[in-house]
Order: C-alpha cells, then sequence, then structure tokens
C-alpha cells in the first residue's frame, strides 16, 4: 500500500515543523510542504533547508511568492466592499486563509497527494476557513488537523517531542510566547496569554507594524490615491502593482501610527476573542475607498452595498470564500465597481487616515445642483414639495386612522 | 374668518426673522414661535425680545431647553444601533429635526394653529425630515415651507425685505456667509460654498466645536464611560443626567481633535453634498458603545443588529423617525440591549477615540474557553471536526457536482 | 422655432387617442406613435391606420412586436429571482413598463424627437415607472403627463373632446367602464369601479384570460418545463422560444383556473389599492422554477437569493428597472442560475400548479446522503454532534450568563 | 453515586421505547417520560401503561396536553411574520421542538434529572432543534441522543433488541415503514424511502391528513376569519381558542384539499431532502393573515417585515427559537401588528384557499384616495410630478455622465 502523501501549509516555525515530523511518525506520511509569502515579514526561503533538515524530498518543497495574487484577488475584492467585520474588523487573517487552502489543493493534484494538513489550532476560526475551502475545492480530499488530533496537553510536551525529533528550536521559542501572532500583507494580528483579560490594555510591545500614534511624526503627511475600477492603483501619481501598492501604504501606515485596533470579536466556533490587529495600510485603503465612491457611486448602488456588506463580511469571516453566496455577492459588488475612479487625497497623522479631497472624471457630485445659489435650472425646489407630500401620503392615513380611533 | 395661526421653527436669527415677518405680510399670518435650546451653544433667550419686536404675542412666544429629552429620546435610541449613514455619519442634523416638528405639532395643538412652518431650503434633506414628522404626527396639517414658496431670488432681495421691514440685521449677516450651519448637542455641520469643491481641503476655520488635532494636547486623556441597558450613564464614575453626560464628552472630544469628518454624502431628494460633520462626543459614545456591546451582546445579536443598520440609518437619514418601520427597528435594537452593561475604558488622543478596556458584569467574553491552555472543559476541540464538515457538506456536494460534469 | 416632436405610447384605443389629438392641439406637437406587442392580445396594426386618421404622419408610426424581447429580457430575469411582491404579486404589469420606455427613447433618438408621453394617470404606479425609464435613459427628455395636465376633469370632458376632434368612440367606451385593464403576455389586471371596496369579491366578469377553478376541468393536466440557466426553454420536452414558451403555459393555465390573485396592494405614491391579477403562465412557472432549483441550487445561495429578492420586487415595482441597484442584484441572481438546469413535473388542476417531480444532471439531491440507511459513508452522524456543540456554544455562555446573575 | 437521571421525550412508539430500555440498560439511567399532546392524532395516555411496562416510576411520566401552548405561544407567533422556509415550508414540524425542548428542561430541574434524550436521528434537523433548545434554557445540562451513539446499525438489530427486551412491537412495524411521519396540530410530515427520489410523484397514500384537491367537494366552502392583533380569533364569527381554532381550520382544510406541499429543502445540517407537507389549517391562516395585513398594515412595515422574513424562517428551521435574534425579530414583527384586526372573508375550494373579501376598523385602505374619480382633495396629482422628479435625479445624473463619457 503506499504512503500517505499530504501537503502541509508550512511555515517552517516550531509549531508547523512539529507537525511535520509528527505527520512522518504518527501517519508514516511523505509530506509535502507548501510555504507562501504573503507578505508576512519572513523570509520564506529558510523553510527550504529546515524541511529537507526533516527528510522531505526536495521535489515535496514548495516555496512561493503569492503577494501580487493575494492582494489581486483576494484583498482588493473584499476592499471593493467596504468590508468589516463587526463594524471593525478589517478580516485580515480571514482573507488570506483561502488562498493558502487553493494552493495546498492545486499542489495536492500536481503531486498526487491524498490529504492536506494545517496548523490551526481546534478553537479558533482558521481551522474552519483552512477546512472549508479545501472541501470546496476537492470534496473528498482528506484534512488533517494535527491539533485537534494529538495527545500533547502542553508546551512541554511538544518541546519534548521537538527535542526527541531533533528539530531545531529557536531560544525565544522554548517557553510559552506571551502571545500569538498571524501576519500577512494586509494585516498583523496578535492574541493569547497577555492579551486575554479584555478590561487589561494591550501592552505597546504587541505591536508589530505600527508605531503608536503618539510616536508618530508631529507634522501630518498628505497623499494621493488614485483608483480604476474600485481597486488602488497609484500613490501620489505613481503607478504600483497591487503588492508594491499596500506594501507602500503600510509604510505610510506604520511611520504615522495608523490602523490599530483592539477588538473582542465573535468567533464563528461560538466564543468570543480579543485580539489586536494592526492593518496600517488598509486601514488607509478603506477611507480613501469611501472616499472615491462617495463622489463616484450612485446613492442607491451604496446603499444596496452597505446592507449585504455585515453578510459578505462574516461569510469571508467564517471562512466561505469559496460558497456560491461569497461569489454572488461579488458579483453584485463588483457589478457596481465599473465607474469607481479617481483621485483621493488623504491626510495621514497620528493614527488618523482623513480624506481632505476627492476627484473624478466620473464624479456624479453636480456643484450646480447643490449650490445654494439656483442652479442650472435642473432642480426645481418646488418638485420637493409633491416628493414629501406622496412619501407622507401613508403617514398621513396611518395618522388619521389612529386619530378616528381615538375618537370612537 | 380667522387669521392663519402658525406655529414657527424660530430660531432667532435672521433668516427665521424675515420668515416670521413673510407670514405676517403674505399670509396676514399670527405667528407663533418655538425656539429650541438643543444646545446649539447660542443663547435662546434673545429670540423672545426679537420675537416680540416684530410683532408676536408674548402668550405666543415658546421658547424650551429640550435638550434632556433631545439625547434621551432621540440620540440614545439612535446610538444603541451604533448608527452611521453612509458608513460614517453620525447624523447628527437628522436627529434633531424630528424633536423640533413633534413639539411644533404639540403647541400647534396648544393654541390652536392651523399650520406649521420650517426655515429649510427646497433643496435639502431638513424640508423632508421636519414634514413628514408634521404628518405623521397631525396628518392634515397644513405646512408652510417659504424657501420653496417666496419670490426672493438673491441674497440681496432677502437683505433688502429685512430692511424695509426693519428687521435687526447683524453686520456678518449682510454678506452672504462663506458656509452655513447647523448645530446641536450631538453635532455641528457646515456647509456651502467654500465647501462645495469635494475636491479642496475645508478650511480650518470652518470647524465649530472641535480643536484640530494637530493642535490637541501631546499627552492622551484616559476616561471611562459606563452604560446600563445600552446607554450612557457615568464618566470617570460620575453618575451624569443624559445632556450633562454628552455635554462633557463633547468636552473631551474637542479638547482631543476628535470627531471630525468631511464627507460627501447622499442626500434623500436625489443630489451629492459635501458637508464637514463634529460630532465630537458622539464619536466617543459610538466607539464606547461597540466596545461595550462586544463583550455582553451575543454574536448572533450584533450580526443582526449590523445588517439592519444601514436601514435604520437611511430611515432617520430620509426623516421616518414616525414611521412604523422604524419604530419596529427600534424594538428590535431596544430588545438587545437588556444586558448592554458595564464599564469601558478609552484613551482620547489627537483624533483618535480608542477602547483600551472593557468589563462588565453581564460579559459573555469567557477566559477559560478562550484561552490556548486546555479550559475548563468546557470546550472539546473535537467538536470543530463535526463542526466543519457539516458546514462543508453543501460546498463538498457542490464540488463533486463540478468534478462529475467535467468528466462528462 | 422647430415643433415640439413627441414620442407617445400609442395603444390605438381611446385615451391615447385623446392624448394623441391633445399634444396636437395643446402644444401644438408633431407626434410620433409607439405602438407595442406585448401580448396583450389585441391586434396592434389598427393602431396604425387611426394614427394616421388623426394626422400622424406614416414614417412617424411606429409598431412593433416585442414579445420575444419582453419575455427574454424582462420577464425571464425576473423570474430567475422567483419575484413576488408583498409576498404574492408577480409584477405583471411592472415589468412592461421598462420595455415600452426603453422603445420610445430610442425612437426619441432616432426621429430625433424631444420629449416622450405616456397615458398613465397620476395616482398609480406606471407614471412613475414610465418616467423613471425615461430619465435614467435620456436624462434630459422632456416628459408629458397629459393626466397630470389637462382640466379635463370628468369622462364626460373627455368624451367632449374626443367628439368635438373626430375622434372615433367606441360604443363601450362612450359611458365609464366599469374597470380598468392593463394587459400584456405575463398577465392581465383588473382595477377601479367594481373593485373598489376591498371587503366585495370581485365579480367573475372582470376575469380576462383565466376561467374560474369550479369550470376548470375535473381532471388534471401533467406538462413537463425543462429548464436552462434559469429559464424555461420546453414544455413536453418540446423547445419553445420564449414568448411561444409563455404563450404556451398562459394557455394552459387558463385552462385550468390557474394564477387569480385578489391583491390589495401598497402603492409607491403612498396610497393602497385593490387589483385583480390574472398571471395564468407566470404562476406555473414561478413553482417550476422553484422546483427546478430545489434540487439544482445550493441552499446558501438560495437564502441569499430569498433574503434579497423583496428588495428587488419593489425596485421592479416602484419602478427602478434602470437603476444600478437593479442591475447589481440582477448580476447576483443570474450568478447563481449557471446550474439551474433540468426538468420539472408539474400537476394543473383547478388553480393548483403543483411539482410532482423534478430531475436533472445538476442535482445536488444525494439520495445516498440523505437515506434513513447508513449512507456511502460521506455522512458521519457522529459529526452533528459537534456541529450542535459549537452552534448551541454562544446560547449556553449567554445561558449561564442569566443563572449567574439569578443566583447573584 | 447517584443513577444518572433522564427525562426522554418519549412518544409512546417502538423506537422510543427502544431508547427508553437503551437507556436503563447502556446508562442504567433512571428515565423520566415526557409525553406531549401537541395534536399529533394520536392518544397520548396509552404512553403511561407503556412507560410503566417498561419499569417507569409513576411519578416520573409526564402526559401533557400542551396544544393551547403550542398554537398560542408558537405557532401564532411564527405566523404573525407570514413564515415560509424556502418560498414555502410552513415549518410545521420546526415550531414544535422548542416547546418539548423547553418542557423537558422545566421537567429535569422539577425532578431534578441530569440528562435529556431525544430520539432524533444524526441526520435531521430535529436534533438540532431539540439540543439547541436544551442548551439554550439549561447550558450545563447533558443530552443524549441515542441515534448518534448506539450501535444498532440496521432495523433488524433495533428489532431484536426490542424482543429481547420484552418491548411490544405493533405488527406493522416490525418491517421497515416505507416512509416516516411527523405530526403536530400545525403538520404533517411524510419522508424518507418511498419518497427518497424526488422526480417521482408521492403516493397518494403517504398524505396523512388531508384529501386530494381531486376527491374535494365540487362546491367552495365559505368562511370568515377574524384577527386580533395579527392572531386569529374566530371563524365565522364564532371565538375559538387557539388550539380549537386550528383544529376547525384543519378540518376546513383537509375536506378542500388544502394544504399539501411536496419539497426539496436544505437541511441545516448541509443536505437536500424531499418531504411532503401537509399543512391544511396553516395554508388557510397564511393566506388570511396576509388578507388583514394587506388593508390594516402600513405599506413600510410590510416591506420591511417581508424583507427580514427569510432570516426568521431559517431561525427557526434551524432550531434557534430561544436565541436572542430570534427574539429581537418577534419584537420587530409584534410591533407591527398592533393594529391587524379586522376580518378576512375566505373561499376554500379543491386545494385553493383564497381571500375574497377583508375589512377593518383599522383599515388604512381609502377608497376616496383610490377612486379613479377625483376624490376628497387629500391627493394631488401634481405632486406625483415632483415625487418623480426627484426619485428620478440621480437616475439622471448618472445618465448625463454616461452621455459625458460616450461624448469624450
Amino acid at each position: 500500500m503506499a504512503k500517505l502523501k499530504v501537503v502541509l501549509a508550512y511555515s517552517g516555525g516550531l509549531d508547523t515543523s512539529i507537525i511535520l515530523k509528527w505527520l512522518q511518525t504518527e501517519y508514516d506520511a511523505e509530506v509535502v510542504t507548501f510555504t507562501a509569502d504573503l507578505g508576512q515579514g519572513e523570509e520564506v526561503e529558510p523553510a527550504r533547508k529546515k524541511a529537507e533538515l526533516l527528510g522531505v524530498k526536495p521535489e515535496n518543497i514548495f516555496i512561493e511568492d503569492v503577494q501580487e495574487e493575494f492582494v489581486r484577488d483576494f484583498v482588493f475584492p473584499m476592499f471593493r466592499a467596504n468590508t468589516v467585520y463587526e463594524g471593525q474588523y478589517l478580516l485580515g487573517t480571514s482573507i488570506a486563509r483561502p488562498l493558502i487552502a487553493k494552493r495546498q489543493i492545486e499542489i495536492a493534484r500536481q503531486v498526487g497527494a491524498d490529504a492536506v494538513c494545517h496548523g490551526a489550532t481546534g478553537k479558533g476560526n482558521d481551522q474552519v476557513r483552512f477546512e472549508l475551502g479545501y472541501y470546496a475545492l476537492e470534496p473528498d480530499i482528506r484534512v488533517i488537523a494535527p491539533w485537534r488530533e494529538w495527545e500533547f496537553a502542553s508546551r512541554e510536551q511538544l518541546i519534548d517531542f521537538a527535542e526527541k525529533n531533533q528539530i531545531p528550536i529557536a531560544k525565544d521559542k522554548r517557553g510559552e510566547s506571551p502571545f500569538s501572532i498571524d501576519a500577512n500583507l494586509l494585516h498583523s494580528s496578535s492574541e493569547g496569554k497577555v492579551l486575554e483579560d479584555p478590561g487589561v490594555e494591550a501592552p505597546e510591545y504587541v505591536h508589530q507594524r505600527t508605531i503608536s500614534p503618539e510616536d508618530a511624526p508631529d507634522t501630518p503627511t498628505e497623499i494621493t490615491i488614485d483608483f480604476e475600477k474600485g481597486d488602488p492603483v497609484a500613490i501620489d501619481g505613481i503607478a504600483l502593482s497591487p503588492a508594491a501598492l499596500l506594501t507602500r501604504l503600510n509604510e505610510l501606515g506604520r511611520d504615522n501610527g495608523i490602523g490599530r485596533l483592539d477588538l473582542v470579536e465573535n468567533r464563528f466556533v461560538g466564543m468570543k476573542s480579543r485580539g489586536i490587529y494592526e492593518t496600517p495600510g488598509g486601514t488607509i485603503l478603506l477611507a480613501a475607498h469611501r472616499g472615491i465612491e462617495s463622489i463616484t457611486l450612485d446613492g442607491g448602488a451604496m446603499h444596496l452595498k452597505d446592507s449585504i456588506m455585515p453578510r459578505y463580511a462574516s461569510l469571508i469571516y467564517n471562512g466561505f470564500w469559496f460558497a456560491p453566496e461569497r461569489e454572488m455577492l461579488q458579483a453584485l459588488i463588483d457589478t457596481s465597481q465599473e465607474m469607481v475612479s479617481g483621485r483621493v487625497r488623504m491626510k495621514l497623522y497620528k493614527g488618523n487616515a482623513t480624506v481632505i479631497g476627492r476627484e473624478s472624471d466620473y464624479s456624479l457630485y453636480d456643484e450646480d445642483l447643490v449650490t445654494f445659489e439656483e442652479g442650472s435650472g435642473s432642480y426645481d425646489q418646488r418638485d420637493a414639495a409633491g416628493f414629501i407630500k406622496l412619501n407622507a401620503l401613508r403617514l398621513r392615513i396611518a395618522a388619521q386612522r389612529k386619530k378616528k380611533l381615538q375618537i370612537q
């Protein structure tokens, strides 16, 4: 019988190295590693040597820079909807999982693997996002979720396993880390341990990619962002690829203390959790996108988008990126962005990302209409009387009923 | 035949004084004035003398401080829903209109008036809000909207009419003002003229009630806000009445440069307009309310609230406060707030109002559940496998269909 | 100065003939007539002679059979959403107006007309639907709505005008008709006069295109309807064009007493009105479409469609067919229909249109899964335990809070 | 150590008798039985003797008639929303589960039981509905779901167990039944076996509580239904208790072949299933309720209700009756029903339940307004011009943009 062949989402870190070894020992599996550069800010090439060291065949090591695909096909489509989960969270972790799942499945097909494996725990959302992605793309794939399966009950036991298996352990990984991190080009998140009491302020040191507003420059930075069909394409007039643009926004945001969020959120699995999110570029982008939409998007279109956004956000948060209803909502959103093009001017200052100007060849803003002076004649104030009268009609009829009933 | 008796929403300013006189001359009306102190920051008593000067009988002059009612019965219920229009606007103008309309109708009944009158123009939303309020409460009331009716075609003609009718004109009111202002305890708005080009940054001098973030102190201010059933009741542990509390938040917001918004929005009458809004206290309150909800409100309840919020916001923006569907949504919202009680700790700093801690006897946040350590046993990670499997089932079936069709 | 040139939606009947003449006399207009065969069941060619008789130039007479376009581009897209207004109304009148408006505008461009004109009254929805269509397609078009403009105050005055202007008057049109009718290939509606008291049953004679269930055959008729991508394409295995298919369904519905509706509805202009609708083919089609979706459409997709349907229906009812938000919703709906293909078997019997079987190569129904016997292994009942546990988690936490608070 | 004490939802039938015995043998449990008369049409008293025979102590046998509570507190509130799942299903099974779960928990508290147990299988929705109910009311209750736990793999093994344990087996229960049934006062459902192929028509014999339309009388039956605040209170003018009223409607529906539904639906657990539902009284009630709402409910209120209904229906279908978001939606719905009172006249005929008249002291229908004659002056047709103009404004601006861009 052939060996089980498993494609592992492999970061090169201690935890996924333990998983790698555990797959080999527990399942006698041939492990295929997939290491993605999503802009998490760590080198990915070192993962190659670590994988080799753990006995992975060279042809089974996949290391890829997927930053452009990530931003172009996942981040930007999501930002077209001004997506925030529970009013605030920019979904930085959620939006990366479907891409990783998709590449794992593609690699599994390429190498003829039977199973996929991820390093997410059994309490979080990421397990759901990975696995819904796997199943949506390859319905009969076998999924291995070590954190739900193995017997290790403490950090000590894991370290013990690592030592027994000659897995190199960085010094600072030996003990419990004071919190856990997820990162990609869109954001960093910090969770757990020192952050578990939501009544206690997050310590400054948990922040990964922003300076604090207090430490940011005393002078504002002004930039312009150009949009085409809902997506940003240039900063200060200089065209940039999706990943380069987000990278640049991240720098601008980081330097100006923009994009920190301390949130208690509702996980799909039913519990509340607290996270510290840093989304410097995304925070600027959200404000800018709303800015360009404000002059180029029809009011009815905007209100429809706003009304479906919470559902769209939950779908992404819950891991349903590849579900038909997410694709249906995306079709709706994308249809609205045809003319969302133009330039937004922004001021960045100590945590604030403020739109201070917007202009577009596609603008629906009409100064003639809005002016307090009588305009070009396209608006007759007397029309408002009829407009109000008919909008009021049903309210008046109801009020008449009320009066009639009181009299009787 | 009896004289027409009209209840005018009277600010005491030049424009509504002209209207007052115009009602007397054009309609030969007996004018009843209603001047409300909504916290706009101007004395209301001077309106009495002005009205008398213009021939209004003392018994026809109504001057009232409605700040507590305004905040308690209009602002706070709206904030229970985390209401923002088009993703950003805190509806400071919209929420005051129903209260004014309601009091005008009540006074009309009291004095036996036949008509009500407001000073809103024919291009804006306020005419709609006033008049929908009037009609919803008194279906057969006669409504006079001078700006839609009279023949004055320019500022000069209005001034001319004022001069001919001995209406006192403040020096700075003689010329065109560079923008127009609306204000109440919740916010100030500035619109028009110098603000009409949305591509040009709003000048600093249009701001009425906030200093700029750049001018705010270099040191953060920390406060606590206590909530009971969704409404704020105390700051730094000191219980305050609704209006006193909002006043205090306004001071804190103003001093820290919090609550400015430069927005292009979609008016109900169909055009886009640009406004500069300052909602210092409201901006803090919104963040704080989300903060206390984050630990006390069930996830399903929160998501339902979030999904209906845009509709609720549009109803208020469009003037449907007294419509049955607004009341139905309010019932839904209020039902959710029963246990939204506790304390939020906030940091205010140069435009940022940040939640840094929340605690509550009603908290649903469970540290035992969320901890990376194995908790009290109430959560079994293995349950997640089944949870994911069944959530994935329909996606897998669809993926199987896709495979089957590709094979054929 | 050139004469005003007006494109009139002209039925050839008395009312629009009066309008035609009125445009000539009141506006001194050059009238262009557009007469559409929408399947209303009357000959349209006679309109040519009538128009000529009233002095319209031959090149200004447009008579077109638009039935295929009507069904293909308007009716079928709407049925993809299972659209009903206020839970019941199949929108037969609403869906025809945008097509007429569109053709009028196209003709206006072709002949260089300045204005368009329709014969809808000032109390109904149709004026809104026509005019929103006109403006959305040609923003600066002049719209003439005679019923809102002219001075005729009674039927007698209209007849008088007709007689004075040699407009032929059919005998049965001289008096007031006992109700008014609108008809096209999708439906007939009857309104007004004898139907105005919603407490009184509609008389049998108002029905235009269905026999009553009581008069229908005692034996059921069975048919099959084939769908491709959400649209019906064949009946009993015989492929039919869109209009031919709907025509055939209408016959089947008529003969079996299917598709009558007695409804009090809420008009966009704010009043309630009562209509008798007959939609024989559409009623069968709605049931059949739900039938084929029930096995081919994913549950998440279906629920999303269902949740946006009321809004989509209101948009069509209110005349916003050409609004961007309708197009956005259409994109969402159409995206869902890619695999809505297959065959539905129906029984038609005395007012009932019942799905009795459905089959499809694209079926998502899996007998193995659902069977009470243990199936192919793709479903493990034990997964349900975890699924329930995590779905229950937030409810349990809330219940624990409740208990804790009661104890204290 | 004390024996485990389990409250079992006990029908008295073979399956739950096997469960009873299995709890005694497998868990060594003290079993408490709860048998509810929900109007399923079977005697419940025989369950007492059966339970005693199986060794249940008399004080542990609970048999209750809960029909009035069922209809008053569960069925009627649901019908206030015109609730249908997936456009068609009246949720007859779903709505009964929360009541049973609630009584089981109440009894568990009363007798000091540790656990509850139900007889639903691991593939269906009912397990979810029972257990979400249990957990929402008693978060730490132990739940036993035998069908997911035991080792029986076939009908034979179950029968074998029954025989070994002296459980009486009715002759017709020995073999596989050709389909399975659930029933209560609202509906009967039939599922499984002979119904599993959705392409094959359901045989006549699966129907439990309706005659077929073909067999119904050739003469229509007319009735009136009176409503108060959204709930039916009388038939033909005779006041009836909730359960008596629904019983009477069931008879009327049964006799006229009303309320059959052959549906393929999406289960919460992710699969599609096919059911035959019979809801004779409920089908009449839904039509009647829509009828009385059509004249008494404001249009805006109705549209809001319609838009949230699918979500409300899914919550009930999925078992979230006791979730806060269901209660929030109920508050919204109930707020709308204050004036939904009056009389509806209906015709029942061979499967059709048709509203033919409605009247109410609370009617919002205004004949004066709607009449084709000029009415009382409360509606000015000219208002429609302004109404349309402002509704069209944004569409015109967008069209102007389009033209401008094409020219360039």
